[in-house]
């Protein structure tokens, strides 16, 4: 089979400077277009003022056109008394002053007679309350420099100035082409069908039962939805380009030939995607070597490394990987730069922050890693929690509040460490953020939701690492709540004996949080019949929770009292990190049952045999009850929205709800 | 005459919270768009994936599925020989993995015989290098919260989620409507004419001589240009609304009630513009009041004072003053709070930083009054340099920085005290910022400019204040650079003497800038037949510059010379603040002559009568040589560019440019 195995891996910079070097210098140049058209676009050059404003004398007030020598001496005892059409004429603020009147004086300050004639006590100095021409604005002076950003509040001066088309640099047109035999355009649906299907989704998961286990959407099977190209589409807007997106190309050289020539030929930058691997329908390198040339094939960042950087017809060409998480970082690395040049536009490095990272991150000395994290502020100290690493992890671009880049030369950070921190979103946002690390249920992302809609600003951030590392995390001062459902096998009580077991020499408070049904998620139906652990015979495929989850904590409960030795349930390696995950994999049969909430196996349309009635708490120390984002959180789990929304879930009750507990 | 004088001037805040109040809480509510075209919007709900990705078990690598069970053992001495078809299929990244096939061997790990059969060297586990359904995102989950503002990143995540159409916050839509007899369309222009002129006018300043004076592009004089409704256009659509732009409605009550009637109809937001002050014409609150209800007319803030606050058909009626920086201010005192209602939206002060003011603003108490300033660092200090006041000074919010508030209840602030401003640009620019204050020469443009297409940052801001002022300023460490041109009367040399005399024990820098031809701007054909300050007498018009100007103190030496006394000269009282207003003065018939650079002159197409051949310098501190914006002005001073400008307007030279004399 043909393969092309990646010959010179380079690191990023050097890839990304001599790429650079061998782009012409030429801009996209320059476009005149309409004044009114022209906000956020980037002068090309000085622009003048063409006429002056006001053009003329005028009127700076409402009231009367007097002649100064009229007026002199009026005052208080000896009141000037002037006759209309020849001591005055009636003005409005920017009226044309014509000779022989030479100043204004306001309304408010006329006695009028009833005939006409007005009383003035103070003399009009010439020129008084009279704009001159060219007060605001001259003609020849700069109204703005070369390489200005155009803001709305521009716009009515250039137009005052007489400017009606003004010379910007030209955006770029970029050439996406989206590659791929697996591949379906994921935009193009029947919409009408899909905003129907989808308002019953969300309904189905605001708790209505439904037969069918997905709530659609999804392609068929071995296909694909095609997503890269629309995230290219917009990150290019949104970096100033115009996005061309072609029609999926097959994977077939004679069809991308002719597609890459095509965008060459009619844009300034192409985005090939993907194909950019070592696979065997992998044909864009040999492409655009064919049409041009490859000046870099694989680069050593991860994920991304399979980027190719080549020109066709004196263009850039670029050659970007599948993976989302790939696809995004490979696109801001390179494609952004060379954007950049085009639009004479200087690189802003991302802000930067010192954080403590809160997990040990292991990476090979091959690659420079890029790692995306959940950032949150604990006691002053800003914390790191990583955020799935997976090049397919496109959730994680959506969660990420920044990302830290573990050198080529170093093997990872070991939690607890210094790390320094890019950060995606404003620190005065993360600084509102409640930390929420330890036990997972998709009422947490409820509350978050409920927080936001207060538009305060104010937001939870879960990290999802199980009760037990929930609580370490707290003790390490690294999260605000642990949420937690560890039950004491002595007395079958929550969570007291764990805190009081972590946290010998401290008082801590337990915020009651909810009840939920646990027990086994099966498919609909139950066709093998689970009723209880004593059923998990060796052909039942279970699927189990890391290590330190309560749920895995409460199945090995079960195991002990049923007698049963672990090592007999067949899948008891086999590791999901979150209830959702579970319900998944039963529906797609990766699994015949496993531990988790009813809301979840409600949620996929599974069907669910109680275990247990546990209570889910939020560990805490009694200072934090002070944050206001503490407080909020305690506004919201008491409110009658949370438990509405939750009725809908299902599988969750209320008794003790927001009681606070000191242990 | 009708008129209506105000009746209740209200505080703003108060102004405003009852009029906020007033409305009807009422959101534009939700509109469902698809995914592809939401970036930038706010979700009106939180959003569910309808499906989970992948979709199904999927293969993870480039390479060959197998039989995990097939491989057990498997090692270096013990090859494991696998036949295709049977033991394994070739798959690529992202392929379908079915049974029996359940674990994924990388490409790169394989040795291929030529029979197609191929050894491996090491097991694989079951899902090795395999994407197990929902690992990326699982149907149900909650992808995007409550108010998210859409991102470019989103996007492609909803997609694979299954979603293709979204709720979203509706944009409310503003209606504009411009009034006035006397107004005119800014927009409307044939733009091909307008393109040529347009180029003429901009050549023209670079130097070919013209007959004409203006560059076009003015109104017919007694007209102006509306230029009002395209910045509320895009300072609307800039917050996130959409905006409908009325065709301009003349003074006529009958017109203007049906226009707000429409708007009131059609849109969620009417603003009416101007009309909204004591005019004689001024209908506007007229109009409201008839159709519904005035609940604010003036509001004791300065610019701004003639704002109405009212309702037609329960929707916000806004009527704004026409002076364009009344006009800006106002709308982001009480449209934007109105518009942020509609969207959800949480008010966001502006960033605020502690300043210097650099001149002393006297301001009365009836008004809480807005100042605009130009922003820079000098030796650590923030420095805010005050802008032109008026109303009518549409170019000061171009070119501000920032604005302080004086409050009502003061009467103003000394200069040098110390004042909050409130930033329009962020304080990283800011301190890129070489401060320039002392004497006007459009060369400062021209050397901005030019520092500006380095793209850097580096910028050089000007405040113009005269010589005098400038070299106080330096002395108070309140700029970087005094641009100067004083005299010495007793030995005919520039700048030296005045530097020593106001820098008596500390030593200075001069760089050496350009000699300039000083002299009479008179009308094309100079046609009182000025030759020197001795033709100066009673009937011809005279326009002179401020205390302390470079220009004042020539001209003041000239008189002497001739022995002609100042009070002689008709206008001598008469100030303008740079050499460009002064060719405007002439050239629009408020003066006879005045003295200015030839340059100005030229630039409005005017004859011009040498005087001198004066040194235009930039006085500094021998500290201040070392700051990297000052060293880019140096380079600058020097380019070739900066004398081919120069060459292009005329009247310069450089003898000594860039010199730089310790004195």
């Amino acid at each position: 089979m043909k393969r092309n195995l990646y010959l010179n891996i380079q690191e990023k910079e050097q890839a990304l400077s001599e790429f650079l070097k061998a782009l012409p210098y030429a801009m996209p140049g320059i476009e005149r277009i309409a004044v009114t058209e022209s906000r956020g676009r980037m002068t090309a050059e000085a622009v003048y003022a063409r006429c002056s404003s006001p053009s003329y004398n005028s009127c700076a007030m409402d009231g009367i056109a007097v002649i100064s020598a009229h007026t002199k001496g009026a005052s208080e005892d000896h009141p000037a008394v002037l006759k209309p059409e020849k001591d005055y004429v009636e003005v409005d603020t920017g009226d044309l002053l014509l000779p022989p009147y030479d100043a204004v004086i306001m309304a408010e300050e006329l006695i009028e007679e009833g005939d006409g004639t007005v009383r003035i006590t103070a003399p009009a100095h010439p020129l008084a309350h009279v704009r001159p021409a060219g007060e605001d604005i001259v003609a020849g002076e700069m109204v703005l420099p070369s390489n200005h950003v155009i803001r709305g509040i521009d716009i009515p001066v250039l137009l005052a100035a007489g400017i009606r088309r003004i010379p910007v640099v030209r955006r770029p047109v970029v050439g996406i082409l989206p590659t791929g035999d697996e591949m379906v355009d994921a935009a193009e649906q029947n919409t009408a069908e899909q905003n129907a299907a989808e308002q019953n989704a969300a309904a189905r998961y605001e708790g209505e039962q439904s037969a069918e286990g997905d709530a659609g959407g999804a392609p068929p099977d071995g296909k694909i939805l095609e997503t890269n190209s629309w995230m290219f589409f917009h990150l290019v807007e949104e970096n100033g380009g115009t996005a061309v997106r072609w029609p999926i190309i097959p994977d077939d050289p004679k069809q991308l030939s002719q597609a890459v020539e095509e965008a060459a030929e009619s844009c300034d930058l192409v985005i090939v995607n993907a194909g950019s691997s070592a696979g065997r329908d992998d044909y864009t390198v040999h492409v655009i070597r064919s049409l041009g040339e490859v000046l870099t094939h694989g680069v050593a960042i991860k994920p991304g490394k399979p980027v190719i950087l080549g020109k066709v017809r004196g263009k850039p060409v670029i050659g970007l990987p599948g993976y989302p998480v790939s696809a995004y970082l490979t696109f801001t690395e390179f494609v952004i730069p060379v954007m950049n040049r085009f639009l004479k536009r200087e690189e802003r490095p991302a802000q930067e922050a010192a954080a403590r990272i809160s997990k040990t991150l292991m990476s090979g000395l091959k690659y420079e890693e890029y790692v995306r994290v959940k950032l949150g502020v604990v006691e002053g100290q800003l914390i790191a929690a990583p955020l799935a690493r997976g090049a397919g992890a496109s959730m994680s671009l959506v969660r990420s509040d920044g990302f830290c880049v573990i050198p080529r030369s170093s093997e990872g950070i070991m939690a607890h460490e210094a790390v320094q921190v890019k950060l995606l979103r404003p620190l005065e946002e993360i600084e509102k953020t409640l930390v929420v690390t330890g036990s997972h249920d998709i009422i947490l992302d409820v509350i978050n939701d409920l927080m936001l809609e207060q538009n305060t600003g104010m937001n939870l951030s879960s990290a999802h690492v199980g009760s037990l590392s929930g609580l370490i995390a707290l003790r390490k001062r690294e999260t605000h709540l642990a949420p937690s459902h560890l039950l004491c096998e002595e007395d079958g009580t929550y969570n007291t004996a764990a805190v009081r077991e972590l946290f010998p020499d401290e008082q801590m408070v337990i915020i009651k949080g909810v009840r939920r049904r646990q027990g086994f998620i099966v498919k609909k139906g139950n066709p093998k019949g689970i009723r209880t652990a004593a059923d998990l015979t060796p052909q039942i495929r279970y699927i189990n929770r890391q290590r330190g989850a309560g749920t895995r904590v409460l199945f090995d409960y079960l195991l002990k009292q049923e007698g049963i030795d672990p090592a007999e349930i067949t899948g008891y390696e086999n590791e999901a990190a979150t209830h959702m995950s579970v319900a998944v994999a039963v529906q797609k049969d990766n699994a015949d049952t496993g531990m988790g909430i009813y809301s979840c196996a409600r949620a996929l349309g599974l069907d669910f045999v109680d275990a247990a009635f546990e209570e889910y708490d939020f560990v805490t120390r009694p200072a934090y009850l002070e944050l206001p984002y503490l407080k909020e959180f305690l506004r919201v789990l008491t409110s009658g929205e949370f438990r509405e929304r939750l009725e809908k879930l299902g599988g969750y009750s209320f008794e003790e709800t927001g009681e606070i507990r000191y242990v």
